[in-house]
C-alpha cells in the first residue's frame, strides 16, 4: 500500500484522496451522469466500484430497494473471486469471515444396506493448486458491502442511489448523452415519481427478470429442466458427521442434497431434490412447504437425525439454463457498424442452478471486464470500439458457464443406480475443477489480446487467461510477496518485464527499457495523458533473475524507479527480484532471455512478447489506446 | 469466526451484539465507573479494548486531546505485538499497511576511506523463525485507531471519552467506589471545569510525566545518558541505496543514524545522533534547529545525498532509562496486605530510548496483562488478590527492558574506532533478537502461573511464556489454522488437551474429558458462572494426533463439542487434528501420552500438567478463580 507521497496522511490510507466528482459530488442523482448502472448486485457493484477509480467519470448507481440488501441467494466464491477481491483490497478481510472449502464428501447408497448412506470419495477441493486463493462461501450481501465500501473509500466517494426503481430506457444517437433512463422512485415521499436520468453509458445489472435487457431487445434462449429443488439456509443440530463440509449426498431412496456449510460456523445451506416437475406442474412445485423441505432432508440423510431449529431464508426453484446471444444494444448483425451504449450484465444475461456456485462469481467477471472499459473510454484514452469487446469476451463466457452447469446439475439430480461407476460424480468434480474455481476463461486475440506466437517465451502465463501470481521479491525493502498481489483494481496496465542479464550490463532488458522511457514510438509516452503521473495507464514493473541483494538498485532503468507525487519522490514498488525458494522464472516458465508480459486492467494475459519486439508491443497498444500527445 | 448461532447475522459479523451496559451505554462520562483509565495510548487503549469484552464492566477511557492522535512518535511493532492484534482481530488488516521488516543492514565507515561508508552486514530480521507473525512499522496513531474499532464492535460499544484532563486522585477505602478522580474539562463549553469520576479501580496510562503516577506516590528512578538525538520523519529523495531498508550507519566522522523506513513505501524517520551532551546545556541540545540535524545525516550518509523534501515531524531528545519500582498504590512493605486500586502502565512506568523499537510493545504488554485481571475482579470470578499479580509481574519485565535498552542505545551511540571487531553491533543484534521480539517474557510460577515439574511434557510450551501457535488442521470443515490464532482476546483461559490414543477408544484423554464434564472438582463446573455457556470461561479444546479425516467426530468427547446459543447448537470449532506436514506435537515437544497445557487470557502459558493430574489443576485454577456454584 503506498501513501504519504503527498505528505503525511493521519488516518486509514485505504482513504484515498477525492478527486474529480469526489470532489463535489451531488447527494441526489443528478439529471445528467457518464455511465448509469441499474442494480446492486455483484455484477453492478463491482463495475461501479472499478468506475470510482475514474473520478473525471461520473457514475451513478440506483437500487430499487431502499437500503443495502440483507441476505442474498449467491454465497459460493471461487478462488478467482477472492483473486479479483485482493486487488479491490478485500481478499483478507472477507476471508477472515467466510467459511473455507477444502474438502468436498461424496455420501451415496450403503451397497449392503441402501436405506444408509456412507461416505464415499473425500476429494481436496483443489488438488493441483490452481491458485493461493481460498475457495469461499459467504453470503452475497457481505460481498457487497465491501465493494460499497470500496467505492466509499474511492476518489470518486461514491455510494449506491437507493429507491429508484428501472422503467424503461431509450437511445437517441443524436445527444452527447444519448441514453434516455426513466426511473421511479420506490421509497420516500416521491414515492411512485418518476426520474428521467441521460447517460452516456447505461448497464443493466438488474438481475434474471431484467428490464433493462427487455429494452434492448435481448431474450434468454435455453431450456428448463423440469427438475425441482429446495433450498434452505438453516440452524440444526445433527449427528450427521460431515456437516460442516461440503457434500454432495445421494440417498437410495432416490433423494439428492447438496450441502454448504456457511459461514460462522453453524448455518448451512441444504439443496434438496425435489424431483423431476411435470411440465404443468409448474407453479405447484414452488409452493412446497418447507416442511416439506425439511422431511424430504431428513428422509436423504438416514440414518441420521436432522433437528432444524432455525430457517434463516428457504425457496423452491427449478434448474433453467438460460442466455443471451449479446450482452449489449448492438444487434448481431450491426455488429462493427456502430458502437454498444447499453449494456447487460450478470444473471440479466445467464441464469443457470445454484449447484456450481458459479452465478455471483461470473457475474463479477461479466463487471470487471466492462468496468474499465468504460472507464478508458469516457476519459478519452481508448476509442469506443474498445466498448464492442465486452460482449464479444463475456457472452462466450456464458455460454460456457451454461453447458457446464447443465452437466453439473444433471449428474447432481441423477440417482445412484444410473451412474455407470458410483465414483463417476466425484471424478467429474475432480476433473473439471479448473471451470468452478473461475479459471478456465480464455479470451481469444482481439484488439485487447494479441496472438500466442511468442507464449513459449512465458509458457505459464498463458494469454488470454488470467495472470496467474507468482512470489517474488522485492528489491528495494527485501520484502517477498505475490507478483500478481501487487495489481490494484485501479484501472492501470501492467507490464512485467522479466529481465535478462545482469542489472547495470547492457542487455535486452536494459535496451527495452531505453526504448520505453524515450523510444519514439514508446507506448508511456504515447499514452500517459499530459497530466498525468509516468504510470498513470502503463504501470510498468521489473522482475530480474537474480537475488535480491545482489542487485544495486542504483543500477536500475529509471523506467523503473519512476518519480511520484509534488515531491518527485522515487517509486522504490516497482523493481522484483526471484524468490530463490520459488523462482518465477521456473514456476511460470518464463525465457532466461527475458519477456514482457502485458496484463489488463482486469488481471487477464494481453500479450507475452520478447524485449526485442518493441514495435509489437508499441503496435498492440496502439490498437485501443489513442495516441494522447 | 464464530456468528450465525443466535440466528442470522446480516451485517458485519466483528460487529458483536451490544450486551451489558453496551445496550444503553452514557454518552457522556458518568459519574460513578468500574474503571476509569486516563490516556488513549497504547497502555490505555489495550486494557479499554480487553475490558470492552466483559460488558457488565462499565469501563471508561478519558483523554486529555479533544480527538483522536493524529500523529504519534511511536511506530515499532514487534511481532509480539502482531500476535497479540490478531487476538483483537486487526494482525491482517494492520499488516497491509504496515513497512515490513525483513532484514537490517549495517553500513560503516570504508576501511580504505573512511570519509565514505560503506555496507557490511545484512543479517535477516528474524533468522531463526521466533514467530510466524511479522516485525512492522506502523504509526502508533493507526494501532490505536484499530483499538478503538474493536472496542466499539464490542458487546459494550466503548468508546473513548475525549477532553478530559486528570488532575487528581483520592483513594478511600471506605467505599464501593474507593477511587475519587479529579477531572478537567480540556475543550468544549465547559472548558476549565472540573469534573468528579468515583471508580472503583483507575489505571494511569498517561505517558511519561504521568501524574496518576504522581499520586500515588510513585517515582521514576534511573539515569539520564547525556547523549542526544534528533529524530525525525521525512519525505526525500536520495541514492542511498538501503534507504528502504532498517539500517544502522555509523560514519567515519563519528556520527551514527537508524534509518526506520516508515509504511507507505516514501516516509522514512532517521534517529540522527547528535553526540555526548554536558549536563549544564539540557535545554540548548533541544533547541537543535531542524536544518542542522539534516545537515548532519547529510555528513553521515556521505558520498551518498540526501535531498529532503518534506519533514512529517521531528524532535531532539536525551536517551534517560528510568523505571518505577511498583506498578500500583500498594507501597512494597504493604504488597500482601492490602490489594491495589490505582495501576500505571506504559510509559508511566519506563521510559528510556526509542532505539529498540520496544516502548508502544511493553507498553500494549502491561495493559494486556491488566485488562483481564480487572474484567475477571469485577466481574466476581477472581478475587481481588489476583490484581496484585499485575505489578509483580510487569514490572520485572520493565527492569529487563531498560537494561536491553541501555545496552543497544549505547552500543548505537558508539563511535566506529571504539568497537573491538566491526561487526559487533550486528552480532548483538542478532543474538538478542527474541527480546526486541517480545518473546523473552516469562513470568514466574504465582497463583496464576504453574511450576515447570511437568514442562517435559511439552517442550516447546515453556510454562510462563507466550503461547507459540503451530499448525492443526480442524477435523470438523478440513481447515487447516494455527491453533494459536484463534485465541480472541475475549478474556477466556484456554485448556488444550492434547490426546493420547485414539478417538472412541479409552484414553487418558476420554479420562480426562469425563472429568471436566462431570468430576465433583472440575473447573469447568465450578467457575463457569450460573448464567453462562460450558465455555465462558475456560474454553477447552483438543489436539489429536491423527490426521482429521481419520476422526469420527461422533466418537469425540461431548466436552469439546458443547452447545451454544439459544438454539443450543454444536459447536464445531474446538476439535482439532495434526497437519501432517506440520505435526504440532514435533513441533512442540508433545509427549504422546497427551497433556494439558493451559493458556492464560494474555496468551501467556500458565501451566502444563498429565492428562492424569486432574486435581492439580483443580487445585491451580482455585488458586485464582472462584467456585460459582
Amino acid at each position: 500500500m503506498q501513501f504519504h507521497h503527498h505528505g503525511y496522511v493521519s488516518g486509514d490510507p485505504r482513504v484515498q484522496p477525492a478527486a474529480g466528482i469526489g470532489l463535489d459530488r451531488p447527494e441526489e442523482l443528478p439529471d445528467e451522469v457518464d455511465v448509469l448502472i441499474v442494480g446492486t448486485g455483484p455484477a453492478g457493484m463491482i463495475t461501479a466500484a472499478q468506475l470510482s477509480m475514474f473520478p473525471d467519470v461520473h457514475t451513478r448507481i440506483v437500487e430499487r430497494r431502499d437500503g443495502r440488501l440483507r441476505i442474498g441467494q449467491a454465497d459460493g466464491i471461487q478462488a478467482r473471486s477472492v483473486e479479483t477481491f485482493q486487488a479491490f483490497g478485500f481478499a483478507g478481510a472477507i476471508t477472515a469471515e467466510a467459511y473455507r472449502i477444502t474438502e468436498m464428501c461424496f455420501w451415496r447408497p450403503d451397497p449392503d444396506d441402501p436405506r444408509r448412506i456412507v461416505r464415499g470419495e473425500r476429494p481436496p477441493d483443489d488438488p493441483t493448486g490452481i491458485s493461493e486463493f481460498p475457495h469461499l462461501i459467504v453470503n452475497q450481501a457481505r460481498v457487497l458491502d465491501y465493494f460499497a465500501e470500496f467505492m466509499g473509500n474511492s476518489p470518486s466517494r461514491m455510494k449506491p442511489d437507493y429507491g429508484y426503481e428501472f422503467s424503461e430506457l431509450e437511445v437517441t444517437e443524436d445527444s452527447d448523452h444519448p441514453v434516455r433512463v426513466t426511473l421511479v422512485h420506490t421509497a420516500g415521499e416521491r414515492e411512485g415519481e418518476e426520474k428521467v436520468v441521460r447517460a452516456r453509458y447505461v448497464l443493466g445489472a438488474d438481475g434474471a427478470r431484467s428490464r433493462v435487457r427487455d429494452s434492448i431487445g435481448c431474450t434468454m434462449k435455453g431450456d428448463q429442466a423440469f427438475h425441482a429443488w429446495g433450498v434452505m439456509d438453516v440452524l440444526a443440530v445433527t449427528d450427521f458427521p460431515d456437516i460442516r463440509l461440503k457434500c454432495a449426498i445421494q440417498s437410495g431412496s432416490g433423494g439428492n442434497i447438496l450441502l454448504i456449510p456457511r459461514e460462522g460456523g453453524h448455518l448451512f445451506r441444504m439443496y434438496v431434490d425435489l424431483g423431476e416437475v411435470a411440465p404443468d406442474n409448474k407453479g405447484e412445485v414452488r409452493r412446497t412447504p418447507l416442511e416439506q423441505i425439511i422431511a424430504k432432508a431428513q428422509a436423504i440423510l438416514a440414518p441420521y437425525t436432522l433437528d432444524v431449529k432455525h430457517v434463516a431464508w428457504h425457496s423452491v426453484y427449478e434448474v433453467g439454463h438460460r442466455v443471451t446471444d449479446r450482452f449489449d444494444d448492438v444487434p448481431l448483425d450491426q455488429v462493427g457498424t456502430r458502437t454498444p451504449h447499453v449494456f447487460i450484465a450478470g444473471d440479466a444475461c445467464h441464469t443457470h442452478s445454484a449447484k456450481a456456485g458459479q452465478g455471483m462469481n461470473v457475474s463479477m467477471q461479466d463487471g470487471f471486464n466492462l468496468g474499465w472499459k468504460l472507464g478508458y473510454v469516457l476519459t478519452g484514452r481508448s476509442p469506443e470500439s474498445l466498448l464492442a469487446t465486452y460482449s464479444a469476451e463475456r457472452q462466450v463466457i456464458a455460454q460456457n458457464l451454461i453447458d457446464f452447469d447443465k452437466e453439473w446439475s444433471t449428474l447432481m439430480a441423477k440417482r445412484p443406480e444410473e451412474f455407470e461407476d458410483p465414483r463417476q460424480l466425484a471424478e467429474f468434480y475432480v476433473q473439471t475443477a479448473e471451470f468452478p474455481f473461475g479459471f478456465m476463461t480464455q479470451y481469444p486475440p482481439s484488439m485487447i489480446v494479441a496472438d500466442q506466437s511468442h507464449q513459449d517465451l512465458a509458457t505459464g502465463f498463458p494469454v488470454g487467461k488470467r495472470f496467474k501470481s507468482a512470489p517474488v521479491v522485492r528489491v528495494a525493502d527485501a520484502n517477498p510477496l505475490h507478483l500478481g498481489h501487487q495489481h490494484r483494481a485501479d484501472g492501470r496496465w501492467r507490464l512485467y518485464a522479466f529481465a535478462d542479464g545482469v542489472p547495470g550490463e547492457a542487455s535486452a532488458l536494459a535496451s527495452w527499457a531505453g526504448w520505453m522511457a524515450t523510444g519514439e514510438d514508446s507506448p508511456v509516452l504515447a499514452h500517459t495523458p499530459a497530466d498525468g503521473e509516468l504510470d498513470a495507464v502503463l504501470d510498468v514493473k521489473v522482475v530480474y533473475q537474480q537475488r535480491h541483494d545482489t542487485i544495486d538498485i542504483g543500477t536500475v532503468p529509471a523506467l523503473f524507479l519512476p518519480r511520484t507525487g509534488p515531491f518527485e519522490l522515487v517509486d522504490y514498488e516497482k523493481v522484483f527480484a526471484t524468490d530463490p525458494e520459488d523462482d518465477i522464472f521456473d514456476l511460470r516458465g518464463i525465457d532466461r532471455g527475458g519477456c514482457v508480459v502485458v496484463v489488463r486492467p482486469d488481471q487477464y494475459v494481453a500479450a507475452v512478447l520478447p524485449l526485442e519486439a518493441t514495435e509489437e508491443l508499441a503496435a498492440f497498444f496502439r490498437q485501443h489506446l489513442k495516441d494522447l500527445r
